[in-house]
């Protein structure tokens, strides 16, 4: 079955489907989005794309983020990334204390808030405009530059951040911390708000799928050795305190956001890029997860 | 470069490393082992066979078993099973009683003892002879009848098993275990007690690269869906409490025991089986995992 | 006010009360008291005593009969009992596995169910006949030796008690028990399981109160620095998850076991039992805890 | 024996103690301190006084600010406080985030930094100047107003206190915080800032051992009742992860601070100040503890 049609079945199936997950309202501005969006967007390295809804509509990419700035990160300061955080999965809510505080401050993986954070501040020691070097990066990965950051969002989520600012205090306590507290956060969170369309996110993660070249001109953005570790690390931590269940039901490495966008990647294949903002009790696009499984199961293609 | 150049390299590579690992001494049976052994053994879909060093010696498979028996309760009782155990990666050691108290004695996959233990628990109540049912499916899916239970091995697991004997009370405490206690762990050490080669073990493992069938006969031993499913499971949980760190490094999915095995999968293309009991702090095969780096390294065939 | 009036008023107090209570139905045999039982006996150094209610029924004395194996194991072994198990408060209900995990077998008071089987341990280890020894000394404690096992709630206890046996193992495993796992579970259900009345209690447990001498004989039983630390660790750790709770409303060193009972010393003052079966959702006496508070802003006597 | 030849027992003892301990340096302006020195005020509820060492010199008294500030709450607030923070002892280091998270950002008693921090929040609520009113309050206990906040530490505490700054926030996250996260610190550095002599400290102290009343004046200050909570949460919980030792050696409900100070009160009778900088692993007086545990040797006196 070509993926047009596959495309056009997981529509219809998850418009089907009584939706009970509920969007993100930890901070006002996201839980002002429509909930009963869809749209899903496919690109291969073939550079063939489909989509289908809501596929070209902006929505806040919240910790998809996180994917784009380990990139930087590896890229720029190499294997010393990992002596300040880890690459196993963490068993325990992405925003928890605990298993920080076993950890002696190294956080679990890079996508749990506490390593993003460090992430950021590896970051913010090395690139010379931060905000700006961020989006630029970005921009050139999706050939596109009307990709901004929600200054609304970023706001609302600094507004609300205790918890965020515990971590990153905590981590300063035990000298994983480089930065003013202060300067991390305001870039963390303005790497959360950023406002992207499924396609815009396709083409920016499609390096994962095409062994770390951009598909529409073949610039190696990043070695081919970056991507099979990022892969690894986003099929083993993607999801949080589901990766089991998900790899399990979607047979993909994928990254998920609290706006309710979920990237999975299929290695020399393609990349998929799928947003509906109701989330489970986890915190994942419930429909996201579905949408996903339907895709491996009718292609019948899965890492597994 | 073809499988056999690459075995040749990767077995003089092993040969130059100074391996500082120490072979498993917590049962004296194991820590008769020769430390120095080292085995692989390749095994394509297309049924070509590639063997190194010591890949026809017998070795103890240890929790490469438990593999097998998640295999025979997936097929037996399907979906029931997950009501009595997760799928999600530790985060701890695999034979910690924390996450089982925090889970309320519902261990977090089948991979770590007391999920195992859930598993052989599982097959005692469907099974008519369980020791002899269990031995005949892995002697079915080798080809091969001279495969045996160790049973010094299974009575040293036994003499000195004290931990498993507190996860299965404390399970049978939180009304997650069926059977009675001696029969479950008499049960689930004799499975661990097998005696295999590694080429024994890559035809047995054959089924989870070729979506369910054998490779000899071409039988559909399990559902290509179950395939999915388990390989999900072993890329996920597969290395205790360093999946990250073995995903990251390995690029497939893979189980390791104690005595050294370990058993990776490249689904759709092959199964690979390296034995070297030298096992890092972590309870892994050192050269196993080094091994298999450069196998993914060089064969340029990673799932990432 | 007099101890009498004090008594007849709390009494009067405990009938109004609407008790939510449920008695411990954990075991079977425990299960068959009759839930509204109350009675109390107050016991001075200066040998009068008090009583009312079902002051003169038996009960069954659960772990209150785990400070008397610990005086025995102090007055035997000293010190050297300090290295097996600590004297701190243990932050978590009183069977958990996840203390004991973080404190590497070594459990954090004598009163939680894993320190009072080391204690039963060493006593195994230096007695001659432990079940007839630990019986004689509380029978000479309390001048009468009408005091027995009761077989029917040790078998109970066994077949019911996987969480101990959970414990034990994994104590074991961790090279904190000397002698066989079943033999020292015998011998802790029989600790259990003795029936004995308010005032049984009362004269065992005034040693505590009158400096380590027996009330009837003013023979010096254990020695006054003993008394002093083991009125320190009953303070302590006397309430499991709750001495703090405790603490604050009884204002007394307080013991409870889950049968209902409560032994409190008011140190070279006086000791009172005091017993109702329905216990609060913490596994402690409901009235019992009601009746101390009575007691000890009635009398204006309280530690603190 | 008198408490004069006591005092001079202890003294000289304390002296031929080669002491290991370390004086606290997690702030610079902590460690300037002379660790030699060692000063005890001991004053009965009769108004008599026992010196010797160092007693009218001033040092921080860090923690033991927060017996004032809980006495300060009860009275202002009474029974709502407990609604925000328990009575428990923690079983984890008084900095603990991994406790405070498993509770629900309901710190475990208002001795640990979290339990404190809320009742600071809680007296920035109801006092009019709080800072102000909280030295007022402790110079009307200790009939002297030559007591001050030490501007210096107070920096030097903020400076330094992301692990507070974590522990504010995620409570703030769990909604159990109710002032400015900077407001409320800042009020908090400045209660542990206070220098004290051990007489000043005895003097403020003595409520707790004469049911509420100043020695001096005889007036009532706090409630009898009030006192014997107090008291009871300083024996369970004044002593952080150690508090079941420090019962079992000491004898006396007491509090500590990291700069050496120890207040213990003997319900009562009398209460003893003792001050020596060098502190043991957990973070208590070296020998503060040792001179407590002289004391209740010689005298005899002991709540147990």
């Amino acid at each position: 079955m070509d993926f047009k049609n596959i495309l056009n079945i997981i529509y219809k199936d998850c418009s089907r489907i009584e939706n009970h997950g509920k969007i993100a309202n930890y901070i006002p501005e996201l839980a002002k989005v429509n909930p009963d969006k869809f749209g899903m967007f496919l690109l291969t390295n073939e550079n063939e794309h489909y989509e289908i809804g809501d596929s070209q509509e902006k929505f806040s990419i919240q910790s998809l983020s996180k994917v784009i700035s380990l990139t930087i990160a590896t890229e720029l300061i190499g294997q010393d990334l990992w002596k300040r955080v880890e690459v196993e999965p963490s068993g325990t809510p992405f925003n928890s204390l605990t298993e920080l505080e076993r950890d002696k401050g190294i956080p679990r993986n890079p996508f749990i808030n506490a390593g993003a954070i460090v992430v950021a501040d590896v970051l913010l020691s090395v690139l010379d405009n931060p905000i700006d070097d961020f989006l630029t990066f970005i921009r050139k990965l999706a050939d596109d530059d009307q990709i901004f950051y929600n200054e609304k969002v970023a706001k609302s989520e600094k507004d609300f951040g205790y918890r965020n600012t515990a971590l990153v205090n905590y981590m300063k306590a035990l000298d994983n911390i480089e930065n003013e507290v202060d300067d991390i956060l305001n870039f963390y969170y303005h790497q959360c708000a950023i406002d992207m369309t499924c396609e815009q996110l396709a083409k920016t993660f499609s390096i994962f799928a095409n062994s770390g070249k951009k598909i529409s001109t073949n610039e190696q953005v990043i070695s081919a050795k970056s991507v099979k570790r990022i892969n690894a690390i986003i099929q083993t931590c993607g999801f949080y305190d589901e990766p089991g269940e998900f790899a399990f039901r979607g047979g993909l490495p994928g990254k998920r956001g609290v706006g309710g966008g979920i990237v999975a990647v299929h290695p020399k294949a393609y990349v998929v890029v799928i947003w509906s903002p109701k989330l489970n009790t986890k915190g994942n696009s419930n429909l996201g997860i579905h949408a996903l499984e339907d895709l491996t199961n009718l292609s019948g293609l899965s890492v597994f």
